[in-house]
């Protein structure tokens, strides 16, 4: 794991095992690469505990699978977000552990696999259109170290199916609801919990939903003061924002 | 009532209580007259069962008295909405049995009282803030003859309070459900009933709520069937309304 | 028919016929069963007087014909909508009886045929292009049991068109008025008549009309009072709510 | 009168009572002369047949009287739109013939009274609110020289107000129509004749009428093709224009 | 044509040509007949002295056709606007004359060539892209009886273009005036002429030009005051109005 | 505190201190009293650890301070926001303690100061006009029991004001950040650490800013993965929302 | 000068009149002081050779008039802008030579009055409503050494205004053009001229032209391609870029 | 190059080269040719020093080729913007030397090959997505004679990365910064430099980044003085005033 290495490196340096050159030059080496199209930032899984995730959209295959695999190189998880059959191929040319998750158009790589979350994290769809950002939102939060507990098609049009699960809703560390039409979701289950709920609307719905507005503006409306919201479709921040809140 | 009135003249006509020209010029006299400042649609109250509302707004102490007078001489029941005290004062000379109604500044006179209703309409808010557009709702509804059941400050963040009113709720007529912030409470309450319900969005809240937008397309997009929308604020539409749907 | 069945099932329990734990058993069994991508929602069946209707887009075919099968074998009328032929195939296996609806692109299946409406129901559209969200209320109207009258292409440029069915739409229950464009057909249309008049944007048009905001907005702020509105191309939801202003 | 003014100067040095130089020098001196704080056009009024009209919002009573007195040197008529009783005052001063228009805040001036216009202009509203933004239209109209036939609260909702004028709007050579609400009007008068028809769009209303916005959209999307329209609540520029148009 | 379609017969009925009930008949017939899918409205060309003009857009060639050969039994020209090859081979079948407009995917009949206009019609463009546009305008213009003059690609960048027209723009009647991106042409083109310039906003443009709303809102927003505006894109509304404003 | 006072009562059940009907009328007694204007929601407490927040914003005096009361018989803590010193005055009478915030208008009673987070919550504004929404989020989250860190004025324009103060950044575990014109300071502070990053878009700005959209859209829009976002203004839901985040 | 304030400090150093802990000391306290409510940074004077400039709007005259003082501690010039009377009078305690400007109401200190500009920059409005802006702007330009040239009134609806200063415009370094309404100066300007050309919408106008936006998208979609744009009525924006543009 | 051949002319005519008459007829002859299609505007090359740029959009490959054949004639470098291989394949059969640039669809002859620009211009990009505009920029300014450095893939989330190059760029003369998602980097790139910086908002991002309006309206709102914008993906447009400000 990352801040590990670092740990490591910084360990050795003071036990002697590397020179002061040495340990500089290292910390001066992890930062960003320069692969001449993007600036791969090891410092950030320093500092965020988590490596740089690939936002797949408008890149090539070619640049996917490079990028990955000077990650690889230096990180033990990996995820590539909005992304393709195409660019899985070539990410499992230097990653034959890479897995491809079709709901979501999601790459994934999981060499470590330490549980690193305090409790549970409940992850909720209105509809089962809703479904795959709240499975973008789910992969995040698993390769970050969380267990999961799925709940999708509760939402509010017919109250007794989120009502049944209160339970479950009130055992978990944070909960992340995906809604998209008029996105009143989360304003129940806010309202339901002691914990934060992470609300993602979808661009889900036809006439005036206009691609998931309707629903990022009830969001940010809810009368649940314990709501927060992220942008629209946006599966994959809901999972990563929820592993923090979860974290030791 | 202004039904009758016309049905008195064609029965009288018919009677041979008056003659034909009489009840022509009695028809014709009845549509608009010209006042100089807004012609008065007598007609509207029989085409519609219900004497044309004034709409106060920009209309001054006078003109509202002058129009008010007007339609008493051919209806019983007048309702003047988004007006004020100045206004009732001026109508209150020539009607001396109106009636002001502060939460909602409206103006009310009801001499006909008979129920014309089926059943019960159900006035539901989310919070306390959506109170007088409910009130415009509830006067509207009552003045065209309907008995009124208030449910005030239900909204979701406490599902609770909803749902333990869910024996009322499944034994009216029809609902109107008025909401600001996000507007979920229509949502919910569409989910619980198999009746109507009318969604008034509120202007209230603050931030992204842009003066009821974020409750109106809430409402638009609710994933219950049963659901219709009327304009921000108004609660003497979906009054109107419900009290249509109410009727025999 | 539904209702019927819970009615049904009480009956028996009251009778002997069943036991208590049979009849909570039954119950308990009726509402929402998992088929892992959706919740079939029986209970809004006896909640609505009507099974949930599949909201076709987005599903896949044999999703469809899943929850199809699923919701006939307790409910005698289906209805999915903005679906298309390939679904429409997999559901005939299911349901042989199925009829596929090519101008609004919806599936229907009709078996109790009982006619359940107080009086007739106007569908009236502005223009020919308004055609298909049109049909979509009027299948819904049709398959919860009511009887319609189709008023197509006559806005307001041409006043003379509707004014010439202003007997037929006098004698109505309520109307559905679908219009694109400017939308002003159904404040004309809800002048003329007394009772409730549901108003359908469709995003038919160019330019300045964004997609049915034009249209929405004007129905919004429609000067006849009894007039409500539902989503942009939501004609299934003005079929229903008409559908249950119709009812007995 | 302003071409005249041309005309004459043009003659009177083809006539030989003024040389080239003083002929040149007079066209020189007629364009814009700098008051320091605005650049008074005489040449509009050439260009166009009116002499350059005040707008008078954001100026000081001063500022305003003052451009008003330098233009009443050149000119016969004069308009102040957007102006208040104090700027009248000062107007006065400079132009003791001066006139202030209550309902729409103008001042105008006019002592050439030629009537210039082929035919009648029709100033129509949807409804009293409609009337401040339809007098400045008319004040315009009538000092450019134009015969006005005023209809006012003749809306949509009680459709046979304005078929009742059909002979009239039939008669006439332009037609501007001024609406707020849903902004429904100028399509069913456009449909009801064969001239055009220039729609003014009011900020009157509330809720999802965002101050004219709703109407605009309404006129912009006109399903009648012989309307045009100009900006929310510009009275002068609808006269202005139907000026123009009803010019010889 | 058709307003002499319409004397012809009141001539020949007060001649005794044809009895009163043939009068009447042929009156009542000549309003709208029902095919079905659409409302073919010959009364409008006898109102507006034109025939209704076919919007292609979402109508199958064989609808087109079909309207098309109901209209050309009773009118001497016709236009379809928004439509393509397809429908132009099926209409091509009813009226051989028929002409296909590539440019804006018109097609036209013109058997009736008089001139009916009282001058010129200026079509002027900011840009080449803008031709589309300008193109149905003029065509429009053209089948109604005027002449035109086409003036393209002067936009306000290169401010010379448009002033080595200006005596041509001040010898016109009326001026279309055809501009994407930020709309500025008809304000110049407005400054420079006394007679109404009509501004058709198109959807020409990127970034922030939002498909013409740019345009559309500085059209609105001219400091010129003779210049009103039609929706996005509408250049047959455009060229429809200027005809009536050149009519005798 | 209030989750104490659900325990005591349970564990009083339990050793038999009151008996089941006792237990079950307190615990039925809890949730809402109807003070005929407001839902007294005890519950809410019960469920999220906090009692309800006082909306204070069109509520009269006398309802703020009566709801005060209410709450303040069950209740340690309370916050009023959105209120004013009228309001204060009032609720001085029932609770002398009461302590009156200027900057952000909010009041807030304080009997239970047990810290209850696990680490320090920072508040940071990029500039000083963000500070009344960033005390609200102060006052809110001191009253849950957090220790607080203030950081104002150090907007990205100087990029180093909040690099210098990095390494207290890294070492809180929640930061809230506030700000309005381009909202670019949450992506910058969310880079540098990680923990969640609630944003707060403040309406200061003028021009294109919208009244805090410029900001909620950057911040919707941030490329810092650990950024979630609240309403516009709303200080209250993020010093909420970093408590429960801050919680053991 | 504040640079030169920089370039002493190090000369000093470098010639032994200061020592090295010195020179850091001071290179250290010249950054950001912390005033508690704002931190005034000078290192900005130094990175962009002119001090921080005071946003008056949301402080009290206290803040403004105690952030000026530290200000003018180490710098010559100053401005503060959107502020008022009041500010300026305790502005007036700590410097007696402050100018107050009523127009814009800015208040400016200009102890440094050396020309730092290559050549002139104009300034020039569209009408006379812009001119608060475009004081504002020439306000800045002038306190950070810039000679200007005011070309006020000069819209495009009388397009011989701007053509007769085409000489001046062509000999100028640069162009701030502020124009509200439809916003095409911009354009204009920008064709005739080959120097930067720095538009700035105004909220000046009404109806659609909402607080400036119409002006600003027309700005945006110019089609001059040496037109760049800043936010609405940013006059001080705009003066300031322009200055930096006509620097040595 | 441009200037300089109206230079020869002038300097020709100057010398008795030619005569009076020839030098106006060339005069004459530079501006606009009509080609049918499009006005070639020679004098605008004359006006800002460079060549109109065709605007590759919506033109046929054949126009694009016809009008860079006429502009070749008379100018020494040539760009086409948004283009395609189809149109670079006519291009080339007039100008063998034609480039085709893949990154941005871009078409540039480059004859003239001199060094103009003062210093160096820097070209900044937030992610590898907005590098397609960058380069529109980019080869904009290399064409116009400067030299340029490309800075990509430094967002705000790390901010070290574009601190790295702090030293470049506070040594160039004029930034171009290119962004999408929140818009961010330019202001803190402006608070760091003294130069002007051209912020250049992207459409890359997905839900509520709105096809770049939430960039555009950071941008807009840049708390940096010294950020002008341009047009969403308009990176030719500041390329070009890039160009204009670094010019000697």
């Amino acid at each position: 794991m990352d801040q590990k290495r670092l740990e490591d490196l910084l360990t050795k340096y003071k036990e002697g095992e590397i020179g002061l050159d040495q340990a500089v030059d290292s910390l001066r080496h992890l930062p960003f690469e320069n692969l001449g199209y993007a600036n791969v930032d090891h410092h950030r899984a320093i500092r965020q505990g988590f490596p740089e995730v690939i936002f797949g959209q408008g890149k090539t295959p070619e640049h996917v699978a490079g990028i990955a695999g000077k990650l690889l190189e230096r990180s033990s998880n990996l995820l590539v977000t909005r992304t393709n059959r195409e660019a899985f191929e070539q990410v499992s040319q230097v990653a034959s552990d890479a897995v491809f998750h079709d709901s979501c158009n999601a790459i994934s790589v999981r060499r470590d696999q330490t549980v690193r979350g305090r409790g549970l994290i409940a992850i909720v769809t209105a509809g089962t259109s809703d479904i795959p950002v709240a499975d973008e939102a789910a992969i995040t939060a698993e390769i970050m170290g969380n267990r999961i507990e799925r709940l999708f098609d509760v939402g509010v049009a017919g109250i007794h199916r989120i009502l049944s699960h209160r339970e479950l809703l009130q055992s978990v560390k944070v909960i992340v609801c995906v809604a998209g039409m008029e996105g009143a979701l989360p304003s129940v289950v806010g309202g339901l919990v002691g914990v934060p709920v992470i609300a993602v609307p979808t661009s889900i719905g036809y006439g005036a939903s206009f691609g998931g507005i309707a629903a990022l503006l009830g969001m940010l409306n809810s009368c649940s003061s314990n709501v927060t919201v992220v942008n629209i479709d946006n599966g994959f921040g809901a999972g990563f924002v929820a592993s923090l809140i979860n974290r030791e």
